[in-house]
């Protein structure tokens, strides 16, 4: 069996996620028994050695799934048996009764997701910085690189390319932001054991998290409550949305009409069309986006539990996890990819801007006849007469406006000419770089 | 890697989807590609010999996945360069002009999924069958064996088991029929090339999607519309809506304080109580319904593209089309077994018919009252008074009703005896079950 | 209180579901109050008269509402009260012993929507033919209007606007073609009463459906089955998908650049920027689509529910089948309009034919030198660097491939000359056009 | 037009967003606009007494409407033009130029947002404060209350009922301290005008914002990211879902075979059926639920937006911000209310406890086994043998256990019988409550 989604994938997080050696996550769950066992041990309620015995076993995947095959469909159980197995071969039968004492799945399971989802949160931050790194490269270079802003799709007002970069750099240090506080929230571990009631004494809970970095869930069902991974994983989408967002427009940008940029280009295009480029790196994003979207749905509805706990949460979560984190992961890197090749045509962006015949000061001509007194109203329709009459090809802004009854009243030629000026965009362009310290 | 959902399999649906020899589905496209050739043949467009050429090649997997590594990431051009290298060693060199003339990936892709989607519609229509047989097995066996109907989890009044199989299957029939119905409207292909222009003759199409068993999409641009995916899929969530419904239900009865039955019992439980029996396999229905859900609305997004096709709406199909199929067919075949399986225990059902000491029959205590002519309102507040003491454990129905001032005025013991009666659950019981003609 | 919603309404499908005197469907519940009377009087059931007694009562809203703020808060009771009050006003009081006679109030409600939901599909209907027969008279007026075919954004190969109308116009027939579909699915009433086990005869049932022209449900609980409503709301999904996806590429054609049309413009566009004219209209039907999509999620959840029936499917329907209705609807409307005063500039299309140099004939050129026998890998990468060279601005098609020293063995200037032809669009349109019998 | 979510209100969050005073947060936007222009004044860039004049000026909704009905259908100019028509009336016409000075809708609207999404949090939050009243006083009250715990629906072990309100209760502050979180995230205003690109200088907006209470946006474009505002509302709907999964278990405990308690009863039950009380309050926040979450999808699509805004995020955000805030703040309040009149059946609690014949004690008897040495594997097994009898009504736990050949090796009668004792949940119960300062 082999699964189409292999061609979105990202080493680091699979191996956390996929890969044979971590599958189940049994090796980070065999890390929390062990702890465990060397807390219980020190607080004399076991055998000491367990823990010595326990470090001495490996975890052996294929073990584990043979055992699995052999009719053992419980997945902790399958491990505890290899582990068992393993402690026989070892000479330590004396330490089989000791081991896993009062605890449940859960308490390995959900431990051991407070180790692996914050792992996966620090490779995703570091890609967020890689991404944040190419948007400032971005941003410096073309701080003064103008272009036309649009809005609806249709020309606005002048800005610089550089300034849409800081857009996306909040967007994307926004949702890195999030993310490093939804780690410190899921970095939980909970040993309360079958109904959270405590089979056995809260101090192993806070001894054996504290020794794994965790802090533990202040109270726990047979869970730990789905609501903190649903909110982990909203910082896990607004990171994806964030990607769809930025590649959507890269995408725009790179429409045959407009082309201000392309995405770096390394596969063949179109099949049937020689000649194609298409940004399809970008749309990748976007679609994938689509799914990671989706898939956060299933989480808040996996909040709802019965009683103590009931099990429709976890089929979707071995599914949607890895998913959201492999999916969200390998879209961070290519979008890295993507503005790192990013070519860009500020000539192109140039010509663009003149593309509506001084249209787009329509609102800088508005505002120099309310600073001569004109009502607001009055203003924003001489400016509209003018401004759409260029915009459809009929003459051009200043020469419209000087053939109008009334701008004409107000405004000289000069200063018509002063106001169809793209620079107008670097009036205030230090101080927006300011903010970011740039 | 290995995934977590290899635990939620199907063989055959996998082998459509996932397996190696079907990997994007090249065997499928291999099928439309030696197809359109034998018609571009027939109508003298290509070189005679050009489809034996084709039909002499065979998918080789491995070497698509070769080249792909060799860095020809585009998979239709893997797929092409793969079958030219066959030719080539076949000594067909002079096809070599002759295939995929004038068609583009989706030519090949889309009328793939023309046959993909039926026949994976079939293998679940088939897999529903053997749900709905189980269903009018119960359905017939427990015709006349009363158990209490709830609402809002609240006693209501008698109805019979049998009859609640046949709420079940009408839901599995109106899914499995909608199923039917879309599977029609997916049986369609598409050769209309680059832009869906027509770069070759309609003709072309029109023959080729016979041969195949297809019906032409009566206009499409790039891609066939999306719509028809989306609905396709409709389909498919419906049945596992109808799955979940059921599952949810059984999950319900199993509680240890209602135990009206208990899905049959194959693996060890929870790892900390041992005795334990519980309704995993209808819980993993449960939670594999949100996923599939979930998917769904990204089918719906997709329908949107831009101009004659963007990319966004192929990365999300490779992973949900295969994912809703496996995953619906795994739990229509779970829950065959489920079915297959079920414990009942029509004593439990009837000791909890007893609970309320006769509440249950208030309804038609109220109705009796109208009988004799005492307005809607009044009875209702009546049989109120005294069902609600006997739900409440104060006295029962009957003896309630006797020492009602006013009830005792309209209905004698005797009538009250008779009112107090879960067999009027069977009194239309025949007339329910001739509609399914069972 | 005045919801922001009020801005995106439909008289005549807010008349069904919002407006005072149908509030709560009171009026089409009334209808079925009626008939079951009629029936159950014609079957000696009840009182002669019954029937005509509530024909006489008219649904007073304003009273209604006051019962419920009386303290009343359940809305059927609260109904059947004020039709109480109205028949002792009449005169009528022997009949209140005879009304709503072993019903539950959800064979009211439902047995309501089989009357709602078909009407209001009918509207719907109407809409969107109104819809489609703007796309067929744009489609017959612009069947050789030629433009530029686009994917992924990049120029691809000429079509026809007319030929994208088709594209669009099949995407709403199939909507509207599923519509009819469903409509029929919930043309469908339940009198099974409480726990549907019946408790009066299903012949009731059968003939008070047949008089009101629906189908008795086939087996029902306390509720018909919420599977048939999520169906037919995926239909209305599908509507809202339909219409997103032409919006959103009217949207696209209406791109400063690109510019090849216009929706009609009636209000002032951008607050600061005078000279803007936005596409508003189809931006708002792409906003409200996402609502409806949403909406259709919480649809499917509501195909479970506890036994025979629980509560949560009832809040949610009650916002969501009147908001999913009403903003498709408000959508059809608003596009008929936008298809009506769209404002098309072929000048414009053409133009965008000519802006890359030729390299849109790439595909032609191809399969030209695959027809004089060259193989199709070496006539992509030789078409390919002709082409791509062109799309960038250096030299164009015909020239590129007059210096390329293979495709100049191949073919001529004036073949190139003819290959490079827009009117490649027209081979096949009228089979296209065939199709649709335009 | 009166619309159905008038059912689920509350009336201080609807005065934020509904009601007509404050219909499109004209209220809210007015403010803005006479802080930029006291701030514009301040700074000399428009005439002395402007902000003077706006003071003067109350927000006229009526005349808004009419002006829209009047044919001005651009909201932000329909107020406008009722703001400059009052100054008209109040002899400030030198005003009428110096308003609104470069500025753009959306630095009116998402400013405003910045005023009204804090004060909807405000009032949430104390709606959430009350919630969590009431569970501290339960969890105080019951904190040895002994009931069973379960898992999947099947008895586990024994728990108390104030431990489970402890469980709710860290659920509900989680959430609270999400929107709390949330609520300073949104405390954000932007006046850099069309595109972004700060028409005006930047310190207008510095100092507008911090005299009202916000932070600047670091930078955005048209509008404010709208990635802060999906943040602020998953926030909501985890509130939602926290609220949601309270429901859920309060509904099931009320099962009519379970009834360890109620929801407060204060409307009639069933129509049909006279003895039934429904939680339908708990079922009513299910539902509400549903629509919450589905709602919240929407706000991850917005994210996206094309280059300097578009309109798709306007129109579903008038419907889903007031929506997802009524629908939440209803909620709460509502469970709040069952909260505080839950009627509890300890007795019943302890009825249930002892449905299993000592079953739930088999965890503490295999780890009795293990502590005497008995491998985990094996002591499992042996427990697992006399509960699954004792579950299933053969005999009871001690005495299976004395029958069994290996058990009764190794425990006596009077270790058994210690082991089934309930009060093993009051073990660490103190340290649970620890750990909440209760």
């Amino acid at each position: 069996v082999s699964t189409p989604w292999e061609r979105y994938s990202h080493p680091e997080l699979a191996a956390i996620w996929y890969t044979p050696e971590a599958v189940g996550a049994f090796v980070y769950q065999h890390r929390v028994l062990i702890q465990v066992a060397l807390v219980q041990e020190w607080m004399n309620l076991i055998k000491k050695g367990t823990g010595k015995a326990l470090q001495k076993v490996e975890v052996n995947l294929e073990r584990i799934l043979q055992i699995q095959k052999e009719g053992e469909n419980h997945q902790t159980r399958a491990y505890l048996r290899m582990v068992q197995e393993k402690m026989r071969e070892n000479g330590d039968e004396e330490f089989l009764s000791e081991i896993f004492r009062l605890m449940t799945s859960y308490d390995l399971w959900d431990t051991g997701l407070g180790l692996m989802l914050p792992e996966s949160a620090k490779i995703l931050i570091q890609d967020l910085e890689g991404v944040e790194q190419e948007l400032e490269r971005l941003a410096v270079e073309h701080r003064r690189t103008l272009m036309i802003g649009r809005s609806h799709g249709i020309h606005g007002r002048p800005i610089t390319f550089g300034k849409k970069c800081l857009d996306w750099l909040e967007k994307i240090s926004f949702a890195k932001n999030k993310l490093e506080e939804a780690e410190g929230k899921v970095k939980v571990g909970k040993l309360s054991g079958a109904m959270g009631i405590y089979s056995q004494n809260p101090r192993v809970e806070e001894w054996a998290c504290a020794e794994l970095g965790l802090t533990p869930a202040s109270v726990s069902t047979q869970i730990i409550d789905r609501i903190i991974y649903a909110d982990f994983f909203n910082a896990v989408t607004l990171v994806m949305c964030a990607l769809e967002a930025i590649a959507l427009n890269i995408r725009e940008g790179q429409r045959t009409e407009r082309r201000e940029w392309e995405e770096p280009f390394d596969i063949s295009g179109s099949n049937a069309m020689p000649h194609k480029r298409n940004p399809e790196k970008c749309e990748r994003i976007c679609g994938l986006a689509r799914k990671v979207r989706a898939d956060q749905a299933v989480l808040y509805e996996n909040i709802t539990t019965w009683e103590e706990r009931s099990l429709e949460q976890s089929s979707p979560e071995r599914l949607i996890f890895p998913e959201m984190l492999v999916l969200t992961g390998y879209c961070a890197r290519l979008m890295k990819r993507v503005l790192r090749g990013l070519v860009i045509y500020p000539e192109q962006m140039r010509r663009n801007l003149d593309l509506t015949n001084g249209a787009i000061y329509a609102e800088d001509l508005k505002d120099a006849l309310q600073q001569k007194g004109v009502p607001q109203i009055d203003a924003y329709d001489w400016a509209k007469e003018v401004s759409q009459r260029a915009y459809w090809g009929e003459g051009e802004l200043v020469s419209n406006s000087l053939q109008h009854l009334k701008i004409s009243e107000y405004l000289s030629k000069a200063e018509l000419m002063e106001i169809c000026n793209p620079e107008s965009a670097l009036r205030y362009i230090d101080q927006i770089y300011a903010r970011f310290a740039l």
